[in-house]
């Protein structure tokens, strides 16, 4: 028997005996509006997504990437250098799948750009995905990006799951809604509000990440240590030189919490502003105000999150310039950087720099410059104007920092 | 005094006369969750548009594009046919506003690409757009598709305006979430949900339409009357040849009604599903499963309304041979389009490439066919799969529309 549906009120559907029951469907239309001038429309997207953690995520045992595919097509999206270390290991995992194909990308925070985006839609094309396929995105923030944007644009939009292999793929820049790529010269102009289907957190990637990466994620974990988390806080101060030194491998349970703890914190943030719509006063944005204008002028030469260390050096500072936070608690901020080997000060900072980014903050915040600074540990509060930040404070803040041995 | 709002529960801000008022603020962080392996995240984007009537939207008394654009920055974006019929008028009535920019573009079907979306974004970013910058397209279906994709895309999304300027516009492709572009040969590949702030309707501008894209616009007005509307669909009956004689100009009443009717049938059907996950059995998708394999085949010589018609044609005529619909009503539907001079058969289309068609519409809707045909003036029902359409059924619609006189 043939099971076309029927609309108005009525829809056949066949059961599994053959059978043919009738099924009550929705689809009532509305009775015609009385003022024609003004027709309202609403629209909601609702979604949810989760991040796992799994240990040993391309073991042989695990299904984990498995289950998460299911029977979809997927396209893989990985680097040279994860590919490198991984890359037998994650085909050797997608064999237990249906038919996933795998694309390397070269990309960096300097070049992530457009063409990359393309380059993975061009894949998925030819590939044959559909609206029900699915990217893979498994490296660090750039192929994230890359990913996150790509899958936004796909037949309007395809599921994306993200691996991310670097420390701050897995507590920030992967665990959110938001993808960029550069454009025309401009950082981050061009991207998206896309959330995954999943983010699958493998601490081991961990363990392989050169020195550098792992001490600019650290940065990422003291943000919200110090705007919402002062037991964080107090295991960066006990154990960051170990978590970098080995990777977060030992002690293995204070790694582990240590993740957790900036995870959560992250996702309790996002969930009150998934699309950054409700309000401009992110506590998110700790150390992320001065920082584009430094990672600008100083062309990528520095990590991102070494240019966030800076910035909440001088947040701090500068909220203790103001009365805002005891001076003990400033010390202990600048102290938690240093512990961890993250840099305070980068002379190429100056006033005039600082002004520029603050501009640029407003443009972004709605007009309002919203400078997150700490008022003690665990807790922060927002300058709201630009008026809020005397130049004097400002310059009394950067050479406070700059008059640190080891930091011009 | 300075108005740094503090956090934690407690926000400082600064009231009329200078005091500062505490104001509490919900920043309550989640307890830590007892099970760490899954860490769940919701996200909701709630959004709201309307579709506004106006007369004489350019005249000089309407502040309405000034209302919608208030004091924001703003980029318009036309095309070369629309520039030279109202851009003098636009100017006029933008000099009103604070500081808006113009490009036009020259975009067709064919041509419309990321390169079209790329030049809009360069110039929003030389224009300095904030993120509570706006864009306005004004013109027709590939004008609002780029407009809409850019501002998906700029600083993550920017709030965007529509001002159709076609039939189908305002009826159709400019009312709803939708926007794509064609990429790497395939038609519509790229793409977005993004809904407008406003769409604002003005059937003035239908007057200067070219007959034959009036005949388009005429097929997705029968479209919703088939489906849902039998009051809508005799107004076309009685109305569609002056209509597109007058270019909606007269009857104006008649006009009028036809545009309100179908405007908000598009949109209580958009309404139950918005981002189209809800359900892969959705009414609009009449006359869109073998005409998207149809214009491509005959390479954008036809006209994306026109190829509408041809599958409502035989979508009816399948329905009549499969007993869906009484004869008298499939007689009703073909002579309704032929009364719009719309065409109900092309030479091109076959079995193969109907069948190629199904397969296509499959994949976009989740692996079923969901072919809709009419069951009715005003009611239609689903071929969910590819066994509900035999191939006799399919070849005997074929021959029976490619026997009409003056259809071949």
């Amino acid at each position: 028997m043939r099971s076309t549906s029927l609309d108005a009120a009525l829809a056949l559907d066949e059961s599994d005996d053959g059978n043919v029951t009738p099924v009550t469907m929705l689809r009532v239309a509305r009775p015609l509006p009385s003022d024609w001038a003004l027709l309202p429309m609403d629209c909601e997207a609702r979604s949810q997504y989760s991040v796992r953690f799994c240990d040993s995520l391309l073991g042989d045992d695990s299904t984990v990437l498995q289950e998460a595919i299911d029977d979809r097509k997927a396209l893989l999206v990985t680097t040279p250098t994860v590919d490198r270390m991984y890359g037998a290991a994650m085909r050797a995992a997608l064999k237990k799948t249906n038919a996933v194909s795998m694309l390397v990308l070269n990309g960096s925070e300097e070049t992530k750009s457009m063409e990359l985006v393309e380059s993975v839609c061009k894949e998925a094309l030819s590939h044959g995905l559909n609206r029900r396929g699915l990217l893979i995105g498994f490296g660090g923030g750039v192929c994230l990006d890359v990913v996150t944007v790509a899958a936004s644009l796909i037949r309007r939009g395809v599921g994306h799951i993200r691996v991310p292999t670097t420390l701050i793929g897995q507590i920030d820049a992967g665990i959110g809604l938001k993808g960029a790529v550069n454009f025309s010269g401009k950082k981050s102009f061009i991207g998206t509000f896309h959330p995954p289907e999943q983010v699958l957190i493998d601490p081991a990637f961990l363990q392989s990440l050169p020195r550098r990466f792992l001490v600019a994620g650290i940065a990422e974990a003291v943000k919200m240590g110090i705007v919402r988390d002062p037991a964080l806080f107090e295991m960066l101060e006990s154990w960051s030189p170990e978590l970098v030194m080995s990777g977060f491998g030992g002690p293995a349970a204070q790694g582990r919490e240590v993740l957790r703890r900036a995870i959560w914190a992250m996702l309790d943030e996002l969930r009150k502003n998934p699309y950054e719509d409700q309000t401009y006063e992110r506590l998110v944005d700790f150390g992320h105000t001065f920082s584009p204008a430094l990672e600008g002028a100083m062309g990528f030469e520095i990590q991102h999150g070494e240019a966030v260390a800076i910035d909440m050096a001088l947040s701090a500072t500068i909220a203790r310039s103001l009365g805002l936070i005891p001076p003990e608690g400033c010390e202990r901020i600048l102290r938690v950087l240093r512990t961890a080997s993250l840099p305070t000060f980068a002379p190429r900072l100056d006033v005039p720099l600082c002004r520029e980014a603050l501009i640029e903050a407003s443009r972004h915040r709605g007009g309002a410059m919203n400078l997150v600074v700490p008022a003690g540990i665990g807790r922060a509060v927002f300058l709201k104007h630009c008026a809020d930040l005397p130049d004097s404070v400002l310059e009394h803040a950067l050479a406070s920092l700059s008059a640190v041995p080891g930091e011009s």
